[in-house]
């Protein structure tokens, strides 16, 4: 694709606007917003008020000044954008910890089925959680399976099948629909990670049918770094399944400080201890972003963007691990290289950050809130630049640091 | 106590430079720092580099340049206010969380004891946890049971003996080191939850031998709303003992993304999933006001404080239930009265934040750090004023909100 035509499609683009609500640092085209999400330019002045007026001016008073319904509001503005309703979400602790509460309440749902089945090169904490979750239910196991053995690997004794939605590495996208029937029809429940989906297509949990899901609030959805993240229970649900790590959050009366534990109703029995107000006030003020978005205009950017990069990487004789169906995945770009690492390193360099995953794997996140083709474009130019000259090859870009 | 007398003290008081570095609003004496500590004027210096440049300038490269270390090197700042070595503190999720850990590490160290002893009417969210963490171990049971029974309760089948250092309503302390002792001599592990004793009393965990501990971020150690809280693991237990949070951050190799997981070594691997960048931010900043602070300072300063609003309330009538002997009581007083939650509001309205808790405890936080004696006595006169006018009873006073 030319500069003109990707000028051209920025001058249509209906989300032209975004792009200036974040901070832009100069020289840089930020490919990672699939791993942290930009600096939205109003968050500054939410977290210094959190900070300087509703905790240093109003102290304790705050807790009944808006603090402690945040987890439900911030979840209701979640909702939205993967097609729940506003009381099916709630925003508390991390993915993981999240996770672990759904898998343990899944299993104790039905006892005579003890199987998570989920895949193989899933992003490695989900399996990581689920080894622990297992653990804390009698007969429970794990069964990791290659993707195309998956349909195969749901029966009688399936408890539940756990996909992250879109593939980190690959950014692969699982239909959500079909393979939440196929969970049902094996009598199963069906868990969702939507890390790399919310705020990068159109997610419908409720149309799928699906019954869990939870999601990280750092990366498209611009939440702050280590933000809290999500969990979401179908309505269907909230009653019936428990939450194992509980406290005195999810009580039912938390202030009566009485000794037995007793649920609350609704998606508040899903917190558990004292959550990151601050963390929270970050998160909401991403989130006003995506008010009034429509996630079909996402999605159309995100394909255009995605031509862009993906003309651009090939050219150069990048292979493409990201499937070129845009149906079928998320909205980051992978390619692989026998030099990725180095080509990432010497794009950050050159103000082009995109990150690398082991062993061989360059990935782009394409976030269409946040760019312009024109960005996109320039960052093709670099890569470009990078893999013509052979710059990659300097030895400087082969020193590896502790997060890669 | 007289004016001049507590002037006198402010006059002589080796911490009487600390007040100035927290934001003290106009007409408010915050005797709630126990709950909720006030804001190190520091801390939204800190708060706006770590959202303004670290994540809108650097962005992904900050994980690098200082946010994955962020948990030990916070943890790390703990460790001399509760007696631990640098390396047996870490900075994660939620007290609530940690202590899942940490007591279902305990149960499953073990499996021919089943037993978690703690007492009736602790923090009620150390109960929730505890019956969830025993639904993880099977056979596994929560004794709960009056203070008085607790040694009685210690046998062959106790796995753990799970005790708040300082009672959050009466400020009543535990012997750390004799009730240790006896956990280990009935062959139990050992658990603090320290939420009420960081930055109140000196804690002394290494010389009294105990196993584990928990605490929170937001009270006396100043690191904010929902800051996030620590765990403590005695260093002979960190390589044989299981987070049974297994998660990313707490991998032997994060970035490696193999599908097993492997616990790092040392105190990492109680990390779950990614932590709360922006709060241990605030964290941080408010640990740095303690560098260099000698504990026994704070001690003494707490029993003088104690002294003054001890004497004001008992010359109205109030009934302290807070232990007279200051080696059997944390830095906050709670008095009972019939109408408490009337007394508490009428003293807010006024600008002399405390708080009630259920049914009729009148509680004060009176921290060393952040008042001079002159506050406390202010805040006596208040009391004073608010009791012997009888304007408690105005029934504005008697109106309820969410949080008490």
């Amino acid at each position: 694709m030319s500069f003109a035509a990707a000028e051209a499609l920025d001058a249509v683009d209906p989300l032209a606007g975004w792009r200036d609500k974040f901070v832009r640092p100069e020289g840089i085209i930020y490919l990672d917003g699939n791993s942290l999400g930009p600096l939205p330019k109003a968050t500054l002045a939410a977290t210094s008020d959190l900070v300087t007026r509703q905790w240093g001016e109003r102290l304790i008073r705050s807790w009944n000044e808006g603090w402690i319904d945040a987890p439900q509001r911030v979840g209701a503005m979640i909702a939205p954008l993967i097609g729940a309703a506003a009381d099916e979400v709630i925003v508390c602790d991390s993915t993981s910890v999240n996770l672990y509460k759904a898998v343990v309440a899944a299993l104790r749902h039905d006892p005579s089925r003890k199987v998570v089945v989920s895949e193989a090169g899933n992003f490695p904490t989900d399996l990581y959680v689920v080894e622990g979750a297992v653990a804390a239910v009698p007969g429970a196991e794990l069964r990791v399976v290659e993707r195309g053995a998956l349909a195969d690997a749901l029966g009688d004794d399936t408890a539940l099948l756990l996909f992250t939605h879109v593939h980190y590495k690959t950014a692969e996208r699982f239909d959500m629909a079909a393979w939440t029937t196929r969970a049902h029809r094996a009598g199963a429940l069906m868990c969702w990670d939507l890390s790399h989906s919310g705020g990068a297509v159109a997610v419908e949990l409720n149309a799928a049918g699906a019954d869990l899901a939870v999601g990280c609030g750092y990366k498209y959805l611009n939440g702050g770094p280590g933000a809290p993240a999500f969990i979401y229970v179908a309505k269907r649900w909230q009653e019936q399944l428990q939450n194992p790590l509980s406290g005195w959050m999810g009580h039912a009366a938390p202030f009566d400080f009485v000794d037995d534990y007793r649920p609350a109703s609704g998606m508040k029995r899903w917190l558990t201890g004292t959550p990151s107000v601050l963390g929270l006030a970050a998160f909401e003020s991403g989130l006003r972003l995506w008010e009034g978005i429509d996630l079909a205009q996402i999605e159309a950017k995100s394909v255009a963007l995605w031509a862009i990069f993906h003309a651009a990487g090939t050219a150069m004789g990048l292979e493409c691990v990201t499937p070129a169906d845009p149906a079928k995945r998320g909205s980051h770009i992978s390619f692989r290289h026998s030099h990725a690492y180095e080509i990432v390193q010497a794009l950050i360099a050159k103000g082009v950050i995109g990150d690398f995953r082991d062993p061989n794997i360059l990935r782009f996140g394409l976030t269409p809130l946040t760019l312009s083709h024109v960005d996109v474009w320039h960052a093709g130019e670099m890569l470009r630049d990078i893999i013509e000259s052979g710059e990659y090859r300097n030895p400087q870009y082969a020193e590896r640091s502790a997060v890669t």
